[in-house]
């Protein structure tokens, strides 16, 4: 029997000795190894904080002193000791999620996983025991080197200082990358740090380094107090980290060594105010596969061959992200002003063959999406035209510079919104679902959403042909949809995908939605129910052949992959009403939720954006009655059509309920 | 005739000599007095800036050398010397804008006037001009220390610190506040600079000192190169800004000494790299009235006079901000559990009387929203409820923290929106236009806009006993609107103001704007037309009530003081079509542009936000026709009606165009 299957909680490790706690943790490996293969995640981070997760569960006493991972990617150790092991259905529905979830455990507190916010949480978090009469209990929070690049870690490190009376512990997990190589002054600060022959000896020789001074040692705790310069860090340099700031600092720490974590984090706890613990680690800690991986040490895995690391199942399939990266090359290539910038996402946003052909014209500003936008917009008032390529759900993060800095002086910045709409796996932080609603409310943004690779590659370029506003182009997470050639395109660049000569019901898909709109329309087809279907390509501005097709049909059906309140539909709905079109307007979309990890056919399932359900609405509309759902065909979600009602012909705009 | 008068454009500056432009800085501090004290505005800030301004245009060559200050309410002497001294429409319709503006002026580069963001605009402008051949071009970036609170700086300075390849000059305008005095570490840290003897003796005899190095000193600019710590910084501490990141500093200068400006930043430009000069500064520099003004130094005024600086009108009117700060410190006495939040306004947003009365249950972060947002719920997590109270227009800075870390994890948080709606004069970066369509996207949030006062004071009550989700209060700068009774509170909280039986037009009145929808309802009766207003109270969710009185009428109309894209009304008309309810709705409010500074009125009736406006297009919906607004009585609002249309009585909502 493994010492892992006995661990239930945190205390259980109280009872064992050093030789044990070694052994644990390469059963922790070992099971992360075999476990992680299996169904995909976040391997190499996770691998990385075997030993330092190990020692703040022996120091700390979570769920009472409270853990906060920044981010929540390497929190599966965490876990492992808190009760949780079956990782069998990992990041699927009904399984664990790939980061804290408050339901699986009283030990998770922060669930949102978007980097650089632990240290605001801990800020809060404290000031509250402090002021609850809990100041006995300590807020630990762990973030990754990374997460320091971003503002909010120097907004809440500027607060953190300004009251010591609090209980709480700074572990920066300092493994040289976020997700790729950290970058800044900051990265180079901590890699001078990291290679000094001081932290070079301290490591090797650690063990008998904190046997001279004992545990916690009276000499090393004096010196901490002492001042900003914690006893240790005179090993590697003579400035600790955030001077400035003059919050206290420890490290660097070996974060592979169970003994020196566990005499530093012992020590730092004692130190009853704010303080800096700097621990090194490797990602992919004794995984081959990873170590020698160079682009990203396996942050995130499909799955694969755990002896191997190579993936299972390697496809060949095309993503949007390949298309993107390669329509980037080629306008790359015909204009010299287009430069790209990256939010430490070089490779998962597909810059890195733009980066490898044109190193000159890429900036990675690290976890720092503001920075990205405000920084874009001088770009552009320089003369250049910066293709900004994000996550859609970090662009949240941004709203307001893509407003006052891009809008407002109409900078020519186009935005490209990778994994924009339902992603599945990653849970509620990570799909993409607020990007339209947010900025279609942005006064003269342009929103492009390609349905396919033909018009992921058009849409591109006609973005980066805008000059003097911010043009945005969205698509989703994974392999591109195939193409679905137009049957015309109208002269505002409307492309009009489906047409049967009945006018009932004008499906608008936006950009990959059409596929199912395309489908709902055949199955009204066999209903007897006319439908057009349309691919808007550009969302925002509403075009003109919207207005003008609305106002021939009976219903308007809008789809898209996001949030439905204050979505694409309810412009289109509100232009309509502009033009003194009044068809009844029907928009489909997300439910204003959060959304929990599944994949992303459970999710439009559980949203109702199944082409079964949507025929089935739309003929009870249509014909003027509900129809139940129960004489819905189960597989084929034909319907049965009940005996005509009164007013089979009463427009859908004339319901009154 | 004064030197000012003949300062057309920066090069007239050229020709001046050492007391001529002492004389010009005199000048231009008595025309901001007797200015600025006739139309308001922000002359504290600007009198702290006058000297700096000359040395930088002395030293710099706008508009070839870009200016960006941070933020722009210390752009007035700028606009001084930059061929702009027609401040006799201050902030008015017409006139000159409070900030930097690009129609104004080449010279004017940076509108948006939310802070911490120049330095991105600075990275972005130096990496473009490099690129593109002009790298002998400086970019000049104006920072003031309030903004180096905000976390967009670190990030900006990150990359700054990765690029030595270019001209940028940054100056830290330090005058120890930025609205209020600065706080935090940073803060803490510049003090100690400020206050040491060092700096002290540097200011007393900075004469002397420059006359021993010769201008630029070679000894000076060896020092600079040699490393982080400039020369000059040895006078006042041994650790420069930002040491982590190695960029070089100059400094602390002393703001109000010419000699010494021009010399430092002499050298700043010829540095070839990326150097930050520290410069102090007094706000309200030589005005007494401003000087002796503990509170904010006469930050922004309005009109006042001069000699004294007191205000001109004392308007004992109460402000909703008013009402609002007594509503917080009544339920501060009742529950011990309310804290609050301010990011460095705590002044005007209300808090002083619930700081005084409780110091140490209200927390100023800084000018750093994000982290305001992100700390309330790690606050409430640890059972604290915070009323974190900010500008509308700020708000949209948080935007990702209210989704991800309030409304994802449940958190009481209360947010108080001062400002929300149409501002007036600070212009487009200042109205508080998009709170209401970017936060009705949040799942769960609750969204209260009180009418009046009784209604702010009872709505932030529920408001702040809601534990379990984010709940939002917004109303308007200025006076508070006067109390609008209902003649029926529905079960739901729905207030019914008004009511005469025909039910033509449902007006949705949300929140301020329930008293022009009442006038409204008003002139409708006098043109026989029957019309309910209700104000929902609570936005958000759509109250069933709303519902029920649509389902009945024939027309519905919302009147929103936000955006009009995306708004409160695109979800009432959401909920009523979920809700099979299909009378036409349409959605009034702002429309998506950015709007210049002017009045609020004028603002309203460019947006036909007046009662004779929707009058006259309801009347002409509900009769089925179209008046020509010239008919329209220019002051009562009444119009006249043409002989009644073939379909008089035909329902709205079966209009087609």
């Amino acid at each position: 029997m493994s010492l892992l299957e006995n661990i239930h909680g945190p205390r259980d490790l109280d009872g064992l000795s050093g030789p044990q706690l070694t052994q644990l943790a390469n059963e922790i490996r070992a099971f992360l190894i075999e476990n992680v293969a299996r169904t995909g995640g976040h391997l190499g981070p996770n691998l990385g904080v075997v030993e330092l997760t190990i020692a703040l569960h022996r120091v700390f006493d979570s769920p009472n002193d409270p853990f906060v991972f920044d981010t929540g990617h390497q929190s599966y150790v965490h876990k492992l000791l808190t009760g949780r092991q079956d990782f069998s259905q990992l990041r699927s529905r009904g399984g664990l999620a790939g980061y804290p979830q408050r339901s699986e455990s009283p030990h998770d507190v922060v669930e949102s996983s978007h980097a650089s916010s632990s240290l605001s949480w801990a800020d809060g978090i404290s000031r509250a025991l402090t002021r609850t009469g809990r100041k006995d209990r300590h807020v630990v929070a762990v973030v990754g080197d990374g997460a320091l690049t971003g503002g909010m870690t120097w907004e809440a490190l500027n607060n953190i200082s300004d009251d010591n009376d609090r209980n709480l512990v700074i572990v920066v997990n300092d493994n040289g990358r976020s997700y790729a190589p950290t970058i800044g002054g900051m990265a180079r600060y901590l890699n001078r740090v990291r290679t000094t022959e001081g932290y070079e000896n301290l490591r090797r020789g650690s063990d008998s380094f904190f046997r001279r001074f004992g545990a916690p040692g009276r000499a090393l705790y004096r010196g901490v107090r002492g001042g900003t310069h914690g006893f240790l860090s005179r090993f590697a340099n003579n400035v600790a980290l955030y001077s400035n700031l003059d919050i206290k600092y420890l490290g660097p720490i070996d974060g592979h060594d169970l003994n020196a974590l566990q005499e530093t984090l012992t020590l730092a706890k004692s130190y009853g105010a704010p303080v800096i613990v700097h621990v090194i680690t490797e990602k992919g800690h004794e995984y081959e596969p990873a170590r020698n991986d160079e682009a990203d040490q396996f942050h995130a895995v499909g799955k694969i061959d755990p002896a191997t690391g190579l993936p299972l199942s390697s496809s060949d399939a095309t993503s949007w992200t390949d298309v993107f990266a390669q329509s980037l090359l080629a306008a790359g290539e015909r204009r010299d002003d287009i430069v790209a910038i990256t939010a430490a996402m070089l490779r998962p946003t597909g810059l890195q063959p733009f980066a490898q052909r044109y190193p000159d014209r890429v900036h990675d500003v690290g976890i720092a999406e503001q920075h990205a936008v405000a920084s874009a917009a001088g770009l552009a008032f320089g003369g250049l035209h910066p293709v900004v390529a994000i996550y859609a759900t970090f662009m949240n993060r941004a709203f307001d510079q893509v407003l006052m800095d891009v809008a407002l002086h109409r900078a020519g910045v186009t935005f490209v919104l990778d994994r924009a709409g339902v992603t599945g796996p990653d849970g509620p932080s990570h799909h993409g679902l607020w990007d339209l609603a947010m900025l279609q409310a942005v006064p003269g943004i342009r929103i492009a959403v390609p349905r396919d690779e033909t018009r992921l590659r058009e849409e591109f370029d006609e973005a980066v042909a805008v000059d003097d506003a911010p043009t945005v182009i969205r698509f989703p997470k994974g392999t591109v949809s195939p193409d679905l050639p137009a049957i015309e395109r109208r002269t505002d660049g409307v492309d009009v995908l489906f047409r049967d000569g009945g006018e009932d019901v004008l499906l608008v898909g936006i950009g990959p939605m059409s596929h199912l709109a395309v489908e709902v329309a055949e199955r009204l087809r066999a209903q007897g129910i006319g439908a057009t279907v349309v691919d808007p390509r550009w969302a925002v501005p509403v075009q003109p052949s919207i207005v003008e097709l609305a106002a021939t049909h009976r219903l308007v059906i809008t789809i898209e992959d996001g949030i439905r309140v204050g979505g694409i539909g309810t412009r289109v709905r509100q232009v309509l009403r502009e033009a003194g079109v009044d068809t009844a307007v029907d928009e489909l979309g997300l439910p204003d939720e959060f959304i929990d990890h599944a994949t992303r056919e459970e999710i439009f399932a559980d949203a109702g954006l199944t082409a079964a359900k949507i025929t089935h609405d739309v003929v009870a509309q249509v014909l003027g009655t509900r129809i139940p759902v129960a004489r819905q065909h189960a597989d084929t979600g034909a319907i049965w059509l009940p005996e005509p009602s009164p007013e089979p012909s009463q427009p859908a705009h004339d319901e009154r309920s």
